[in-house]
């Protein structure tokens, strides 16, 4: 049965519009709130008619907002002088999205054991080559970056030797799945976690909503603290190897033209503002170019000025396009065999990779990472089914056959992920059904993964200063951080969360694309 | 004697354009640090290598921060689709501007004197009368507001009657004057005084900028309270007419189209913040469109929402041109009608007037406002000359003759000022000598005022995100807030400064025209 009611966020919309109640919150034990929130709706119909002009005017006071705080992005555009220094607020949610408060903090909870996670297999390097070598044949960049961790295991293992500084600046993403009531992972990301930031000014911003609309309940906003802990964490590494004295810095590894710099730039601020640790920008080209490598003497690099380099901390080298030519990866492999600390290495972007997410899924892998079997249980509350289609394990592995046998029976219900990181599109529906049945070698270059069902909200998406309603799907993503010395392991948190909300037709797409809009959560009992 | 030092704002000097010595500093007692800038130019040179590159680098970092923080003001650019929502970094200088401590603190002291003062004139609304109805032959801007003073008279002392509430937001805007050492008043701002925001958050960026440089001590940049003082006074004076409970809303008037609306934002952004204080921003246009006077009741103002108003706090209003039509005048007739404390009244605004300025500088006048003679004789300690060039005067007072033979002698230590507000460009050296020569009644329309010879320095001037290094001149303003409930004053104090930079060729124009950049004082002992 679907119901008047919309959560938290209804203050936006014109009552002919709410058509629906997004079951998923009705369907998964969340029945309890269903008279409270009809109550938020008429509170907030109340004391703001609703109409366009009290919608228009909220807009408005929440991009200036955004402005006055540097909830921003570079605006551009290129018929503008100078169109890096020019900036507009950054796409964004009117109001909060509503997820169910127990199942939100599981998903912190969870968080560093995701980032024990991602240490232990990276450090087994043998299994992620043993894992990851097939799939380089229809992956040349996972291939690329198998070979940069064999090429440099010598130089690595000449400077460590129990002595290596790793950190982890992960995050989690997931949606919440209507059937199950659960967030169930969509990826884990081990590189170039970006919106951190922007997320965290971004719940300041609904708390101001929440001043502004007495239907907001400002405690029902987690906390956010990115803005401190991922400048912590980086600069807990720094500290542990050294350089400080002799004006180590940290190289933010960016894109040419980063249009999300703003992100970033509060990052170098923080490490600025609470650590005094300085941050030098680098593409992977300038890294190339200028920064020398004395192996001989320790693995230690130093920048052109003379500074060495404590940190290298990326925000890009995680797609094939941030390498254009051999200088891109002659840098990243110079990082590698650095004794700077990286985030992430070599190992850790590849632990981040779909197919050793679908091989961590299968019975018994994630348990012979996470011995714990409460921990392991716990993790795999978070695991959405996922198949590798190798031909093999299609023939031999009864769990896979099956999966493809319902997945050409209920295409809607399942998603293909090609394997290769940063290029190619998910298939859905009938394509997925017809490349299910063609079958053949083909197959082994997708993932099938159960497709996450989430719940349907109304939004008032803000882009370009001008609003509009729509459907909508959100996914959270929560930040972990992670630094070990040796053995030592320095710092292990949940550090923060990101929802991303886009407009429920859209099957692909991201904020900085300019799909989605930046949103936060909205808890409810 | 020219010297090789320039203090405190060296780092981004090429020796080879060091020139010269703002000679300003020297002379009027400063002359015992004339080493230690030369330390600090040192200390510069070493850290920063003063290259085109490294201030370069500085520059980058200090757009980033004014666009983080909010130092920002809107982009306007008609080719882009919504200019308001576009942003772009306030016009700015990259280091502060060096001041005498001893000046600047006594410019800080004297504030709350002149508050008094401003008070003190407008309430004589006889003395407003005598003194600008010759004025108002040359002005009709001037004439106008007086025939509005007269008219509301009877209503104002309706609802009055000692229990008024007065709001005065008033910025002194002074040069240091090299020859005799002194800061001395430009004028005195008692309508719309702007930047106070915006210039707070200058100081925060000179201060990260002292993070970043170990040559700028942070000690030496003042407190700069503009973002707590100017809401909490227009929050003191909203309490104080009440309506608080009922809704109360602050109007602040604006003009169409305001490219400088962040700085406003942020007051808006305090008084809610701050004091729970809901801003309406609207034209007189508006105003007179939808706002009702409930003049028999005791003269409130009631918007087309229902809210009352607690206070009007003008952002324009200040120019003939913020009058295109009677509508204007209407709203402003209507206000000054009605019971809610206006920021300012007219009497406020006509008590800042320059010719006001000029009569309150004859031997005598300001002394009837301020009885104590140590007040006044401070006060006095920022006056420059002023002469009145009314035929009269000039005929009968042997102080102004005796002015105008040395203005014909030296007119390059005088200016002539139209006594119009609002319009008319003052004249200078050949021209003014001219104008006096002539002579006529055509010279009752000016104002002669001692020119004040400010000392030179060198900026670097950023705009649009790009930097040019400039010979520059440098205004300070402080801000004073005022509230009085009757005869029981509430809140007189001195509120933060602004200082203002502009090349040295200029003889006009602000930061918002785009000849001036925000800067910030640097106290030298």
């Amino acid at each position: 049965m679907r119901r008047h009611v919309v959560v938290g966020r209804t203050a936006q919309l014109r009552t002919d519009k709410i058509s629906h109640y997004p079951a998923g919150l009705w369907s998964h034990g969340l029945l309890n709130f269903r008279n409270k929130p009809y109550i938020l709706w008429q509170q907030a119909t109340h004391r703001m008619e609703i109409d366009g002009k009290s919608a228009g005017s909220l807009v408005e006071d929440a991009v200036v907002w955004a402005n006055q705080h540097g909830l921003v992005v570079a605006l551009k555009d290129p018929k503008f002088i100078n169109p890096d220094v020019a900036i507009i607020h950054a796409p964004l949610s009117l109001m909060p999205v509503p997820y169910p408060r127990g199942r939100f903090e599981l998903a912190q909870q969870v968080m560093p054991l995701f980032n024990r996670l991602v240490d232990a297999v990276a450090t087994d390097e043998a299994y992620l080559e043993s894992t990851l070598g097939p799939a380089a044949l229809y992956d040349t960049f996972t291939g690329r970056l198998l070979k940069t961790l064999q090429a440099t295991r010598a130089a690595r293992a000449l400077h460590e030797a129990g002595r290596e500084v790793v950190l982890g600046v992960h995050r989690s993403d997931y949606m919440l799945d209507e059937p199950s009531g659960k967030f169930l992972q969509v990826e884990l990301n081990t590189i170039a976690s970006s919106f951190g930031c922007l997320s965290a000014l971004m719940t300041r911003l609904h708390l101001y909503m929440a001043s502004r609309l007495p239907s907001l309940e400002p405690s029902r906003l987690p906390a956010n603290p990115t803005l401190e802990h991922i400048p912590d964490a980086i600069a807990a590494a720094a500290n542990a190897v050294g350089f400080r004295e002799e004006g180590g810095v940290v190289v933010m590894v960016v894109q040419p033209g980063e249009r999300n710099a703003y992100d970033q730039q509060w990052i170098q601020l923080g490490l600025w503002e609470r650590h005094r640790l300085r941050t030098v920008r680098m593409t992977l080209g300038d890294i190339a170019a200028t920064a020398k490598l004395d192996e001989a003497g320790g693995g230690t690099v130093t920048l052109k000025t003379g500074e060495p380099v404590c940190v290298f901390y990326f925000r890009a080298g995680y797609t094939p396009t941030d390498y254009p030519s051999e200088a891109e990866w002659a840098a990243r492999e110079l990082i590698e065999r650095s004794n700077a600390a990286k985030c992430p290495t070599v190992a850790y972007q590849l632990a981040g990779t779909k197919k050793i997410q679908q091989d961590l899924a299968r019975p018994g892998v994630l348990e012979k990472f996470i011995c714990d079997h409460r921990d392991a249980a716990l993790l795999r509350e978070f695991f959405a089914g996922l198949w590798s289609l190798d031909p093999n394990d299609v023939a031999t592995d009864p769990g896979v056959a099956a999966a493809v046998a319902d997945a050409i029976a209920r295409p809607e219900a399942y998603v293909l992920k090609p394997q290769r990181e940063g290029g190619g599109n998910n298939l859905y529906g009938e394509e997925l059904r017809d490349t299910l049945i063609t079958g053949g070698e083909r197959l082994s270059a997708y993932i099938l993964m159960q497709r996450i069902l989430p719940p349907a909200n109304r939004s008032v998406l803000v882009r370009n200063g001008q609003w509009s309603e729509s459907e909508t799907l959100s996914e959270l993503g929560i930040y972990g951080t992670f630094v070990r010395h040796g053995n030592n392991v320095l710092l292990n948190e949940q550090s923060g969360h990101l929802v991303r909300t886009k407009t429920s037709t859209s099957n692909e797409g991201g904020v900085a694309a300019g799909f989605a809009v930046l949103d936060s959560p909205y808890l409810v009992d």
